[in-house]
């Protein structure tokens, strides 16, 4: 079934005031819920909200917690999250990076102690909307294994790239595991096998039955060995400049909270519009030139199908799975 | 054969003076050409220096040039390599970075209209070498297949994150294909297939024949669809920064020149000195605590070996290949 944007939304933030959330964050709260619905991230919009009342039912998400600047050095500053929304957290510190990069050209501020961002792309177009470049990541519980390793050691810490651009921002919003959890769980309902490994199975091999990674949660990093890598300095930078908890931390908990995150701005408007914005057009028609190997199939950049998505949800109504949606409705 | 890196050094040194380089940049192009070998990256230190040599003899290379600042907003500074050493252009804008990061707390300089950089790794542990945290990327010729695609339309636009540590820095130092042209070279010669698919064969299907991919010039991003975004997003931001060419630009000549790059550094001074070495420690230890797929193996994290192959070919001498020491003799 397909329910129309406006009452979705409207529905969502009638929980959260249920549930005590103040008229202005409620607000902002059912909009980013909605919009990951919209732009097609249902495992994060939509279908992630029952569990994020669920936190707050348990005294996870702190409803009235600010985050707090905690200290600062030149174009970086540290932010306690004190265990608010993710969402409302991740806003207003990438907010604060757009400020000091206004001025300073390129501002970071690294955040810690503070709850699931739900999708991260959302802090990507919201940096590309303003015409700043966004680039945030945050870590996870421990999630994924190590290259090498038989048990999971390393989060997935997504990563967010967006660059702005007038006919449709540039967003790459990538977990460094080959497949997320969301996607594996599809492919277990359908019972099909990944096409490609994507994790260790009960004894440890590589593995691309879904059912066998998800119960043992041992994604694999993208490229293995440099996945792996990568996501090891993704957590350690975040944990260092937020003065937070790395991944292995958050893993000792009963819950995922407590996550560390680092959101860097870049300003665009010193730049030379005609050259960036005709770089920009180029490479983005030359990937699309490029002969696809499957006859008739076309190269996407990052963010592309999210265009196509969110045009297509606004007209038609956003996709919503009728259980959740009942769910939601007697929260 | 292994010799002594004084012996390397004092060889190449003669060499880079013979052919036109003053003192100063010989002594440090030298240095850093030896240094890659030494810490095991063969492929990028004394094995490329006859084409390295080879460039500066066809003037891609311009022995003298400098680099130069051609803007600047806030805390980020575009320079233009003015077709100069790429090493010791890299070398100059991390250099820069840092400086802006001193009291700004995080700089960031693009580089375009430069030269191969050689080994990425080089400028983080240049940067983790002064306790500041190093970034950096470049774009490259196109050398790698957009996920879905038959032909090469992305650069494997390698990606330095290094963290200062006093026991030995944590250097990642990683491209966006999946294996290296030089790795999957070794596969060849030794008559290896792959271990993974590495790339496409000449009919555009995913190989594990190296020879196949080399042919093709036809590396898979790490992750496939994953690296793919990646790659695209470090080309672009790379261009945009620097006003610079993107990877199809660099495509269109007949060598491999005129590359960008962006260069950030973060001070670390600031921060809880305590806090940071506790959290790299517990990190670290966690890694190397979890069990190995295969038993009696190590997890090792980003830079431990390079150290471990340092500190070997320092008692022993640098591994040299007979032919390319030859060949460096003779130049």
């Amino acid at each position: 079934m397909r329910i129309a944007s406006r009452e979705i939304q409207e529905t969502l933030l009638q929980v959260l005031i249920k549930y005590g959330f103040k008229q202005d964050k409620a607000g902002i709260l059912s909009k980013i819920f909605t919009e990951s619905s919209m732009d097609g991230v249902y495992s994060h919009g939509l279908n992630r909200f029952p569990r994020f009342i669920k936190n707050v039912k348990d005294g996870i998400v702190k409803i009235d917690a600010e985050p707090e600047k905690i200290s600062s050095f030149g174009n970086i500053q540290q932010w306690n999250g004190n265990l608010g929304p993710g969402i409302l957290n991740a806003l207003s510190c990438m907010t604060g990076a757009m400020k000091i990069a206004r001025s300073a050209g390129i501002g970071c501020i690294a955040l810690s102690n503070t709850n699931h961002w739900m999708r991260g792309g959302t802090y990507g177009w919201q940096a590309a909307d303003k015409r700043y470049i966004g680039i945030c990541w945050t870590n996870t519980e421990p999630n994924m294994v190590a290259w090498g390793s038989k048990s999971s050691v390393l989060g997935n810490n997504p990563l967010i790239i967006a660059i702005p651009r007038k006919e449709g921002n540039i967003v790459l919003d990538t977990a460094m595991s080959q497949y997320s959890y969301g996607k594996m769980e599809s492919y277990s309902h359908e019972g099909k096998n990944l096409e490609y490994i994507g994790g260790l199975d009960s004894k440890g091999s590589l593995s691309k039955d879904p059912q066998e990674i998800l119960n043992n949660e041992s994604a694999l990093p993208i490229g293995f060995w440099k996945g792996s890598g990568l996501s090891l300095v993704l957590d350690l930078l975040a944990a260092i400049l937020a003065k937070g908890d790395p991944t292995h931390r958050i893993g000792l908990r009963n819950s995922e909270y407590g996550m560390s995150q680092v959101f860097i701005s870049i300003n665009m408007e010193w730049l030379d519009h005609d050259f960036t914005s005709k770089i920009i057009h180029d490479v983005l028609q030359n990937l699309h030139s490029s002969e696809t190997a499957i006859k008739g199939d076309k190269i996407y950049y990052p963010g592309e199908r999210t265009l196509i998505t969110r045009i297509e949800n606004a007209k038609l109504g956003i996709p919503v799975n009728k259980q959740i949606w009942n769910t939601i409705l007697n929260l």
